[in-house]
């Protein structure tokens, strides 16, 4: 049988992951975004805070690109391959939703798959952020523009295509402008009538 | 009083015209496209075809820049500057939909603008474009290409920003795989209920 998944890529302060636990809700189906990390956890033996980081994040394309790998694969190559099975092995069990880790790449062979990328203007982040993790010795917008540039340089090392770009998702919504209810509605209705 | 516009940008290939028309028919507002074309060949004695080029593609970013200005603006800066006008003035005027022509950056700091960006993959669009226009020397692929990269140059140089990037919109469709109809549907209902 075939399984419908939801793949949610998302700026980091606008509520991406919260849309997508609620999709998952609404629709009655499993959200993975923290089990994927634990596992990868308990795969490795590494630490929560730096599979966290390593597994979207990158200081640069450059950093990534002449990381020594002599020894064989990073430790980022690692946790890529690792996440990239358990992603795949998700999508051949079951119907999800999954958030992050650049699962809209990693199933792009997935046929039944509805790829979303979820975005906010500045200033609604930089509240998020300053809600969520409180204040810390950079601004949320310093804060911000370096997590968007880390993203995007893990994306575009793995993924050889932009993050963020429109054409690389079937959606793509503001959930500044539009509210976290109507990209849930949105996103939910799409899953149900596509 | 203030009016609601909805700015569509689209890859050419995508149905984002019919999307618009539909969206306008199905709200019932006007859609503006041609229309724009048409007062701009009436203000410039420029030819249709000649307008409908230089309104939004350019060769590439630095022939824009470099093109000469020694007297005065270059017959596209005349045509952005009407066509600038024309769409305030519309906004201005009335609710309506308005088609291509960067009209989402033209109308930036109008508050109440919904701005969408439709795309297709490159298989969907140029099916679209052999049926619409023919054949010709060039394959579908080769005119699809140079078209995106002469109307990305177009809005890069006029708007400083990146087409077709997600966070220049408020939603941005797949028209391939999501189909004219649920567009549509999804378009009209931001109208309706934002």
């Amino acid at each position: 049988m075939s399984h419908r998944i939801i793949t949610i890529s998302r700026e980091l302060g606008c509520d991406g992951t919260t849309i997508g636990k609620k999709v998952a809700e609404k629709l009655g189906i499993n959200c993975y975004d923290k089990e994927i990390l634990d596992k990868i956890v308990e795969e490795t033996g590494f630490s929560k805070d730096y599979v966290k980081e390593a597994g979207e994040y990158t200081h640069s394309i450059l950093s990534a690109i002449f990381a020594s790998r002599t020894n064989g694969p990073t430790n980022q190559d690692v946790i890529w391959s690792l996440q990239s099975n358990l992603i795949l092995e998700l999508a051949e069990n079951e119907s999800c939703v999954i958030v992050g880790r650049c699962a809209d790449y990693i199933l792009r062979e997935h046929h039944d798959c509805i790829k979303v990328f979820i975005h906010a203007n500045m200033d609604v982040r930089e509240k998020r952020i300053a809600e969520k993790y409180g204040e810390t010795k950079k601004s949320p917008k310093q804060r911000l523009k370096e997590k968007d540039k880390q993203r995007a340089a893990y994306y575009r090392f793995y993924t050889k295509t932009k993050w963020g770009q429109a054409q690389n998702y079937h959606i793509t919504l503001d959930s500044g402008k539009l509210g976290i209810d109507k990209c849930v509605d949105i996103i939910s209705e799409l899953y149900r009538k596509l």
